[in-house]
């Protein structure tokens, strides 16, 4: 069985991506708008192409402390190469950090029609079930949020899985004791589906806004880290037994 | 011993990127702008900017057929999901693949001083040491080399190392017996060193214009691909022996 | 927060593993013994000790063309090290392919104690949910599980959940049209949970007995292998559209 | 071009590895012997059997406290499967951790026939080229290298490279102003060569070792660990600059 693909070709030294040549695409286009045509199949419209570029520029990055900068730059102080380092980095982007925006997008785009949306917010408390892309480990409010909302009103892209996301905000918080506000990630799920993106593809945007800033973290790592890290004795517990005899 | 970072910050809910708040950066910035900040600590000037656009789009797929896009489809292939699929395919980005941009850098900028290219070039080919950033396994000619080459000089990052890069190329075609033309992981080196940018992230860039690309593949496959993939039976042969007793 | 772990410890260059001296361990214990120590915190009686040998070799390699094993030899052909070569076969493990074990593990022990199995199949069956542990793309009968089962009976292992997975073949295959033999993933989850192992350690012995059958695709490749790979022309298709105007 | 490969086949689904019968294997051999047997092709003696277990064991773990393990625990951590932790976890051992058992093997393959050591040992010096296989970040005595070593010579397999790593000890620690004993990657390394392994086969065979103390604190994680983690504010500094405006 022969593979099949829609998405580039190379022909006698001619490349095309999704049917435009690649040479004329890098003398007019911008990366994101080359970005949005890979993943879509269409060259953006103007509004598109702002609203991708807010979206990309909002993933950048978020500090040193997350679990996938601490995993790159661990792996490159162990002397490995930069793209082992960035493979290990995108591994630890689970569901519980990045992977959420494919889990929200997924959730809006199976509920959005629900009759009631207390109902649903209710019996998903009942049953113990987190909705995805809301809340954060550490933030209460989310700066990027407001901005990337802010934008796609703008932009004309605050349609009905925004409106969806914000009533299921407000669901949530009139039952929760913890303050649960919309996240990044249930924010980009829901301005990627007004703009026609599928759940697996906001997890890709994501993933593509964020790689700079681990290729960042890693070049910092390899050009001015400490060599090798490891855990001080200090950092960690032994709670096993000891002198078990064979 | 603290982790240290120049990169970005989280503080009462606001992100800095190199300084910046990311929110007036989402505003106001393209998403290759922030790139090029995140990487270099300074926001490009117009023409970096443009030149960061061709230099990103240039890398952003090339086929079905190359290792990564392969491997990350056959990842996808077995059920995982986009993140795990992504990694699978950064990881075949070896010396051979991709790989080579940066060890090209690394020659142009360790050997760009030299007094007599020619004496090099046949010093090398007589250890048999192999140029990185010149030939390729399928293409002749590579219209990306090109059009990189021109917006460089348009935009004037034609400097020292391109024509470095250029002068290498003469001398290496008149002693070699197949045509050895700078690839693109030569000319992505050459103008990103032109442009202050370093060996590291000079793969950096190329990884990060790839992983739309590889993206986009996982998407199709995950979406449109046959499910489990494997080897057809005619696609190998068992070469060890048989029936050894034990 | 510190760390916690009771695998094992360095204290003054002497190493301990789940309490036990190592270099007793080194003195006085198999591999398979001191895998069944670290990932159960007791050493194996012989019985265990020679089920997991069983298990274990049952695992170690099964031909070139599954994904894992192209994956690993695709990434290790581009020029990479033989670590980053394994992992990108590893993250081939989806559920398709040698995840299903974890599956398989946690059917059984969800089920186990259902009233009426044919019911419980019936209704998966009504639903389209696929019974992970049963059938293979290749293989109608499997060997492996024939002599997993024969060991188990003969070490005394062939317990509640292995007599459970053969009802549920038996269940499986009076209501399928075409053949769904309890495969090696299943077989592998009952035995493992008849030892008294979790399901996420029986995706773990898999791969513990996968790893070595890696590595040796990986040296074939590296030391015997074409250089660099990629599909040919005849290969694949591009369905793409050409020559767009932008 | 046909892949080929003389480890694995399956015909009729009836395994064989290197020749033999897979269903015989697991009815008569050790796990330490098929991983032999598939990094070889032949069967290990009796006491190539031993030393195998030795050698194995000697890897399995090594605290909770190095890159490896606190990235597979990261990974683990943010809600992934087994198999993407633990491909994050091996992807850390750079050169710096673990991949030193290779370049060890390497350096000893191409330097034992050199006629004085003090010479060889005296210009890396000069050269500031740091010898693989010697010294380790904590321990200034490691007790599983004086176990395979002792095994080694108790089992026949204490030959020249052995000999050769031990006269490289003793020549750099009369030189060198801190101890450099010979580390468990050099004594993996000696003793693997000695017993007809390559230089990539050490580091595979460290590797081997190894995965089963990852998968123990993957699944120690997944099942006692605290969810989500970050690093702590105290634990990092942000020493880029504020309030930059564009």
């Amino acid at each position: 069985m022969k593979w099949r693909t829609a998405i580039s070709e190379v022909e006698h030294g001619k490349e095309s991506i999704r049917g435009y040549e690649l040479t004329s695409l890098m003398a007019k286009k911008s990366f994101s708008d080359v970005v949005f045509l890979v993943l879509r199949g269409t060259l953006p419209s103007a509004a598109e192409a702002r609203m991708m570029d807010a979206l990309l520029v909002a993933c950048i990055d978020h500090g040193i402390g997350v679990a996938s900068a601490v995993v790159s730059r661990l792996t490159a102080s162990t002397g490995n190469s930069l793209h082992t380092a960035l493979a290990s980095g995108i591994l630890a982007f689970g569901k519980l950090h990045g992977g959420a925006a494919q889990d929200a997008a997924e959730f809006f785009s199976s509920q959005k029609d629900t009759a009631d949306i207390d109902v649903l917010i209710g019996s998903l408390k009942e049953k113990k079930i987190r909705v995805p892309g809301y809340g954060h480990k550490v933030l209460l409010e989310d700066s990027r949020v407001t901005a990337l909302c802010a934008k796609a009103r703008e932009l004309g892209f605050f349609g009905t899985y925004c409106e969806f996301a914000l009533m299921v905000e407000k669901s949530l918080n009139a039952v929760s004791s913890k303050k649960l506000p919309l996240n990044i990630d249930g924010a980009l799920a829901a301005v990627l589906l007004d703009m026609g993106f599928d759940p697996i593809q906001a997890r890709g945007v994501f993933l593509i806004g964020r790689v700079p800033g681990l290729i960042a973290h890693i070049h910092e790592e390899m050009t001015q880290g400490p060599g090798l890290r490891r855990l001080r004795e200090d950092e960690y517990e032994y709670t096993g037994g000891k002198n078990k005899k064979i």
